[in-house]
């Protein structure tokens, strides 16, 4: 049996990124091009192709030697249809059928997966949950997006909806959401969180070497806040501390769910590192029960912006790696 | 192949239940003896071997025709090792080999499992979830349990631990907890937290026609409750319309996390039909991501006290099941 590569898409609202990725895993060749989603989904889907088929001719290998595609995307799925059914950044698509799409103009067998399980996925096979049967993995942006992988396998759930983590209830009459709901997690610890909560604090009086741009209508980014935090604003520091605490009692929910063996934590946020990882360590030590909170590693995601094609390739060697003669 | 039949128990503080199993499934034979916990958990693992043995020779079955053993139990259990680590209902109990006992003394092989995670696997395979590949329930009894299975497996976690429903914490600075954390659902949504909080609401100075009762200091349990309610008692219908607003919340986590296709209560509890079920529905109407509610079946548990050892049979089967020639 002859070793396979496997091609991972990475479908953003912005950028598509692409990698062809060996079995051990590691990525060979690399693309990143615009998504260029305002020109519709077919346009799209044949950017989705482009790619995959530009770093398998940069990678000098046939298609007989490629054991498939793996994208993750954003929005709602079906993936056994391999439809993407409703991606809210992607604007026009309603139940488009990227896999048949792609596998039949790269002529290679495709997978659809979810972006954030896709990234879930990555890091379970490559990066900071290695080794690890069962991981679930918070990414931390301007919302939060989750995945779970329990022995081995990513959990989909009835609908492939499962893992959406920024919207479990940490506070029954907690912050308003855009979902609909109140209390959502994604409210207190996403990055948009610590902007939108610190410009309330300094509203609300509340000293900080930043009150004064917050006062003239200038919008602050949780990196902002970050420096400012570390170079000693203690506003700053009450927030991201909070901001750890809210994380820290998501984390606590998912132990006693799930009592995974790792926990990763990626996303432009965890850029804060410990920061936030102090007070989600105090957090989950305090309130999760001892056994699972002693067997579980927290810890950072390690493959950054490639976790998401990682994972998509990864996906595509699970569909279809043992379909290999 | 011949057809084999599974010996299920359930084993709790105070009694030890038992029955002989079908693969249809359907229980042919039952019993139910004291469970004798304070002679010590080598009397108890004996009576454990004890029922099993009463089943068997009733149901007229040789050795050679029954599958194995399923045994549930309470507390924190190394399920591989077949070891009960630290059950807080049995005095005395640690690290108890209860596998290795039961399966000399009877001659057949034995597995061990979770009891709440029994009750759910009893669910699946012959009751309110039978059908359905993604299932949670929640046990609403003085505490709250629970089980979780995906794509047909029970998921045990790093340490057998998962399934920890009633310590998903819904209010980050909410009710104290014995287990040491604060805002368990456990504390908004099991029998014990609606009698604690019905009586507080009296305390409060809240009218009731159970008032008179609270004051004379007399204990009054979650069923008292339910019937003032169904009487008209409004205090007494505004807990439980709280109660199914909290239970909802958990049950909105549970479908953002795992997306399952049925969730079933179980539980003493879920005696008060309607009175739960209908502030849970509209809960999770109003505040679970559509696709998660609208692809899932909430539902009340039907093999009530027997779905423990039913799961635990359903366990004994999935574990030696494909073993038998």
């Amino acid at each position: 049996m002859e070793e396979k590569y496997y091609i991972g898409v990475d479908l953003g609202g912005t950028n598509i990124k692409a990698g062809m990725v060996t079995t051990k895993p590691k990525v060979i060749v690399k693309t990143s091009i615009p998504t260029e989603a305002e020109k519709g989904p077919e346009h799209v889907l044949d950017r989705i192709a482009d790619a995959a088929e530009n770093v398998r001719k940069r990678s000098g290998l046939s298609r007989d030697l490629i054991g498939g595609i793996g994208v993750g995307s954003p929005g709602t799925l079906d993936i056994a249809a391999g439809v993407v059914l409703f991606p809210p950044n992607l604007t026009g698509w309603r139940n488009v059928p990227l896999v048949e799409h792609v596998a039949k103009k790269c002529g290679m067998q495709t997978v659809l997966e979810n972006d954030a399980n896709a990234a879930a996925y990555g890091e379970y096979w490559a990066g900071a949950a290695k080794g690890a049967e069962s991981v679930v993995m918070f990414t931390l942006g301007t919302g939060i997006g989750g995945g779970i992988i329990v022995n081995g396998l990513l959990v989909h759930g009835n609908t492939d909806s499962a893992g959406e983590l920024g919207h479990i209830v940490i506070e029954v009459d907690g912050r308003e959401c855009p979902c609909g709901n109140r209390g959502c997690l994604e409210r207190y610890a996403s990055a948009n969180a610590v902007a939108a909560r610190f410009a309330e604090a300094v509203k609300r009086g509340e000293e900080s070497m930043l009150a004064d741009k917050v006062k003239a209508g200038e919008p602050l980014d949780a990196k902002t806040i970050e420096d400012a935090a570390l170079a000693g604003d203690e506003l700053s520091n009450k927030i991201y501390w909070e901001t750890g605490t809210y994380l820290g009692i998501g984390i606590v929910n998912i132990l006693h769910t799930l009592n995974p063996a790792r926990v990763v934590l990626g996303g432009g946020l965890v850029g804060a590192g410990e920061l936030l990882m102090r007070p989600v360590r105090e957090t989950v030590e305090k309130r999760a029960i001892p056994d699972t909170q002693r067997n579980c590693v927290i810890c950072l995601a390690t493959l950054g912006e490639d976790a998401g094609l990682i994972g998509a390739a990864g996906c595509a060697l699970a569909a279809f790696g043992t379909s290999q003669s």
